[in-house]
């Protein structure tokens, strides 16, 4: 097992959670004003239940330095707090050469990401410079969770084979993965088309978007995200979690917000014999 | 014709010239080790030649909070040096909903750039936020120069037409182009494409990476990238022109590199009949 893939094991098991809580700082519904002390405080109530967090970096640029600092604070406080869980900087970038190769600088050792969302339009040297070091890893974006995804990921595709463009990309991720720490991005919100990922790439960690708090997909989702034996998905909810109320007792509803998730996530991984061994 | 195209062909015309400075801070090939104070020179040396400037934020991000404040003082430096150069963010950003409205606050309000490079694999609402505001623009990646750009966006894929990808995304762009605000970036190195997405969009801006300070191909992109006037194509050149020298005298050499390319660009399109009115 690649020492990715390994730390995403770790991490989920630890907290017996394949639950990915997303920290989207929206000024408009901020039920603070301070950024780093509202993510102390999500992180603090959904520690026992998040196996990863995802900061999306755009929240934190639009916020200017601020909100940098900010995100510096948040990783920080994501690594004391829960050391075992994997921070994801969700941060879909994707450039040439030399450009790649110093976003990875910026993610990777500037940052601090275990794992960062990469877009890959630009092909294989796009993506190549963030695997270099195999104990850090992306989810190449495949498949997204929103209406506009379907533009160009769904188009039928003929190269050499034919398929629709998400199919491409995921087999040309499958192709990439030499060490081990690639893994997929696809939405909730698109069933099948996570299903036919899944089949082509059996193996690979899957980051999953868009699932609410509730929702009568999420079963589905799970049993289509997951690996035959249960793990190796990442459902990730980020709004029906951070911004579960907009009142003084945010903290606490995050919390009962995040656990409520994850225990529905494992009823249905129950329901198919891939339970977490009790401890 | 629209407040975007009016204020590119402004720059263009000011300084007579098509050419766009990629500003790319790489650490392994700076002369001097303080980024702000290179680029001022390196704008200053070339503010006669250049009707555009392109930070590519991936260097800057590289560098950590020190490269993110040379790219504010540089932008500045833009401003004043050069009041009506185009400054174009290299950001290649794409994301969907909330997070790409969040992309947009950064780019245009936070760093305040006139227009901004954006990767559409993720449809028309990952693009749709950056082109609210009609006096800025963005340039989304159609086809890369690099050789990876030919993994995805070279394929066949039927569609309403069959095309290959990079013309699909040529269309696209052309369809959601309402406001007037949407450019193309197509590399030098593949001219074929450069000339098919001229073919189907006539009037769009086009960034055109990929140039070298010298190289034979110059005059066929140059020729397969401007419109049916000889103008909206903006010719970038990065290395070839900031890392002229790599001695103390690079500030000299950048000048008269960006000169150069200026007017082997100029040569270009005086032969064809489109030279620049004299003043």
């Amino acid at each position: 097992m690649s020492p990715f893939v390994e730390k995403i094991r770790q991490a989920c098991q630890t907290c017996q959670s394949l639950l990915c809580v997303g920290l989207d700082p929206d000024p408009t519904l901020l039920p603070v004003p301070d950024v780093s002390r509202f993510n102390r405080a999500i992180i603090e109530a959904t520690a026992e239940s998040a196996c990863a967090y995802k900061p999306n970096l755009a929240f934190y640029e639009a916020l200017g330095p601020t909100g940098l600092s900010a995100l510096k604070q948040t990783i920080a406080h994501i690594r004391q707090t829960a050391p075992e869980a994997l921070i994801i900087g969700d941060a879909k970038r994707g450039d040439i050469g030399p450009s790649a190769r110093a976003y990875a600088k910026a993610m990777f050792e500037v940052w601090g990401f275990d794992a960062i969302t990469v877009n890959a339009w630009g092909g294989a040297d796009s993506v190549e410079p963030f695997l270099e070091n195999e104990s850090r890893g992306v989810f190449v974006w495949c498949r997204g969770s929103n209406p506009g995804s379907g533009d160009f990921q769904d188009l039928e595709t003929s190269g050499e084979s034919t398929a629709p463009l998400y199919q491409q990309m995921a087999l040309a991720c499958s192709r990439w993965n030499t060490r081990g720490n690639v893994g997929l991005v696809v939405g909730a919100t698109v069933p099948e088309q996570l299903a036919a990922v899944r089949r082509l790439c059996p193996a690979m960690p899957l980051l999953v978007p868009g699932v609410g708090a509730q929702g009568g997909e999420l079963k589905s989702a799970v049993r289509a995200a997951v690996d035959p034996v249960g793990r190796l998905a990442l459902i990730n909810s980020s709004r029906g979690i951070i911004y579960a109320s907009p009142g003084a007792n945010y903290a606490a509803a995050a919390a009962a917000a995040a656990r409520q998730l994850r225990d529905s996530i494992n009823a249905t991984l129950a329901e198919d014999g891939q339970g977490w061994p009790s401890s």
